[in-house]
């Protein structure tokens, strides 16, 4: 069976200038990887007729699928409706039912329909109008040229709903789609080339039809192995069988598979054995408490966070000992103990996890330059700390904090809990 | 003068089957950008031989500069380097060069040189190797076919180091660069087409070699303002005198330009008036305090903050009374005000943020559904109070009143400092 291949076209000048980041077509690659159709190209354009045109052409060729973003829209920036209609030698016209939902769309918000708006309303005679429910600019589908074709705003919450609702659907209806099997194991305290020592034996017996993939990313590595064949739960044993064999090699490694992250097998980790966390946070100034509360249910195992970014708050709000700050400074094992045990019981929890650090660019000494964070992980019983030596750059070291702290919890989860 | 184009090619399966976000190309996007070098391409292939080559030879077609990320490494799913010594028909060795200072970074680290990272020293003969200092897969830098080439690894801050250090200069020293004058009118709180109606009249006068386009992102437009020309004085003036035109329009939405977000310019009205904040966050678990803290300098006006994620802490903790709790919810202007000003007063703060809402998924009644949102900011001498009704995504909900807990402390500030 011949792989059904699909083609993202991304256009917008603010992509090419670096303005706004493309997450769209991440977000579609994912949605088309878990439906076996292969994306085998990602072409950004501008806004600009002779690049669209072109990138149209090239695509028609090597895609069965192709999904375009961007262009769309109730302002004059917006390309790509009329070259559509261009390309598929079509004229625009409005239609009735897209004006509809568009006077809907603006009653339940208690706003008229303006002109610029009511344009939006107007297509290309050959495509199929799609209602986008969750703003303005519809979708359209045309089938053209051997080829599937959706258009798309490129406001990313409509076009995920347009995706979910309409795209993913119908392409499951037209094409009898092959069989990928993708398992991603997550690994983290390890590099790149000596987690490729550990497992060298493993990967060289891996069998044609099963790939090995590296992918590194801040203080993590994943493996990704992609089974390609014609049965999906063949090919899921094949693939579990292999993760038996190389899991032994990687124990100490890995926490978790696929869409897991620190933060949710932490969650599950808590929720399971009954535990709640509190945080103390000083150099990563709430953004583990976010990691956690990102995830939803997170209410049912985090009880709360301080963050005294200042010494004075360390002391008079957590508790710490004035004479651990004023001997060891905040950036020192003594404070992190202090402040995982104090935020432990101020919150009521298990576990309290802390961090101090100097994140940068500022504060570095000779003696503790920017980079050096501490972090800690209390129990009842124990304290478990750990230094961090990083780089320079502030975001990284807060999110790398981030990584560690998460980690050093898990592992004191699954030690208590042994 | 004829514009400098560049490409960027991003190799690797992971970036089409959505397990990695390619930020890479948004990141040296901004840096071309910045020295007037024209991006007219992303493309993205996979780790395929065939697909490489054809993405090298389009490439050399349509730019000037072509940048190359991913696909290096020590593990065997890299395919960059012996692809290019294929396409620029030459072989590849041992570079002295860069084998010793692969050992030297591995001597750092207290490890020694394994073989499989030995063979990142074996480079085109054609190239000129580019020394990474932050990792082991080296730049490769070529001039050939009338263009010029640079391949660096995928990892984030790898690369970044090359473009900064090398690309860059190198790129200024070769090129005579033409004038491209960005800017960017931030602006929050009005939708796309509310404000390109409100500015209709004026972007009709535009003239022809300035360009807008309206960049929406989730609660804020961005108005882009491009200008072409020679000299980037004349361009900087132009455009200088256009934003006068357009201001009185909207003053009340602008809240900033360029690089600036809600947290830089909350940051900078705080540090000029030298006043402080302090956070008091539920619904939004620590998301906004990580904003506000990862400005570098953030420590000048930010206190601290408190996460109290149940009614317990909020009253144990904070001091929220039980009577408010009881009898209006967590959810509600009642207990959000209280939050607001105990916060800063518990942290010494000039200004008090607060939140309190149901992100989602659960959590929803018929009252108070999902994504329904408080927010406050309190001043020694009054309570600011804001109602979000926002969506069912918990994660768009949490970054959402992001914006909306930010650009009400913006206002409550500049309505306090006038």
């Amino acid at each position: 069976m011949a792989d059904i291949k699909a083609e993202i076209i991304s256009i917008g000048d603010e992509l090419l200038y670096g303005q706004i980041m493309d997450t769209n077509s991440h977000w579609i690659s994912q949605q088309l990887d878990q439906i076996g159709v292969k994306v085998v190209r990602k072409t950004t354009i501008g806004d600009n007729t002779k690049d669209i045109l072109a990138a149209f052409k090239h695509a028609e060729h090597r895609a069965n699928i192709i999904l375009i973003t961007g262009g769309l829209g109730p302002t004059r920036d917006d390309l790509t409706k009329p070259l559509m209609a261009e390309y598929f030698n079509c004229d625009i016209q409005l239609v009735p039912e897209a004006k509809e939902d568009l006077q809907k769309f603006f009653a339940r918000r208690g706003k008229e329909l303006t002109h610029l708006n009511e344009l939006q309303a107007h297509l290309p005679t050959k495509c199929t109008y799609v209602p986008n429910k969750m703003g303005t600019a519809p979708g359209m589908w045309f089938e053209e040229n051997g080829c599937i074709w959706m258009s798309m705003p490129g406001v990313p919450h409509e076009m995920k709903n347009l995706i979910k609702e309409f795209v993913i659907p119908k392409i499951k209806s037209l094409f009898k789609l092959p069989s990928i099997y993708h398992k991603v194991i997550k690994t983290v305290g390890i590099g790149e080339s000596w987690l490729a020592d550990l497992i060298r034996d493993w990967e060289d017996q891996l069998p044609g039809h099963i790939k090995l993939a590296y992918l590194p990313s801040l203080g993590e590595v994943k493996l990704r192995l992609t089974a390609f064949g014609k049965d999906q739960s063949q090919l899921q044993m094949e693939v579990a069988d292999q993760i038996e064999k190389v899991l032994p090699m990687i124990t100490a490694y890995v926490y978790g598979y696929d869409q897991d992250s620190l933060e949710t097998v932490v969650g599950r980790l808590l929720k399971a054995s009954n535990k709640k966390v509190a945080l103390a946070e000083s150099c990563t100034g709430g953004y583990i408490s976010h990691l956690i509360t990102s995830i939803a249910g997170s209410s049912d195992y985090y009880n709360g966070s301080i963050v005294p970014y200042h010494n004075e708050f360390k002391a008079a709000e957590l508790g710490v000992s004035r004479d651990t700050l004023e001997k060891h400074g905040a950036v020192s094992e003594e404070t992190v103990t202090e402040m995982a045990a104090l935020v432990r019981k101020k919150f009521k929890a298990d576990y309290g996890l802390a961090s101090s650090g100097v994140a940068g660019p500022g504060g570095g000494t000779p003696e503790k330059p920017v980079g050096t964070v501490w972090i800690a992980c209390a129990t009842h019983n124990q304290v478990t700390t750990k230094k961090l030596q990083l780089g320079e750059e502030r975001m990284l070291n807060i999110q790398r904090t981030g990584v560690g702290a998460l980690n050093l919890l898990r592992k004191v989860i699954l030690n208590d809990t042994v």
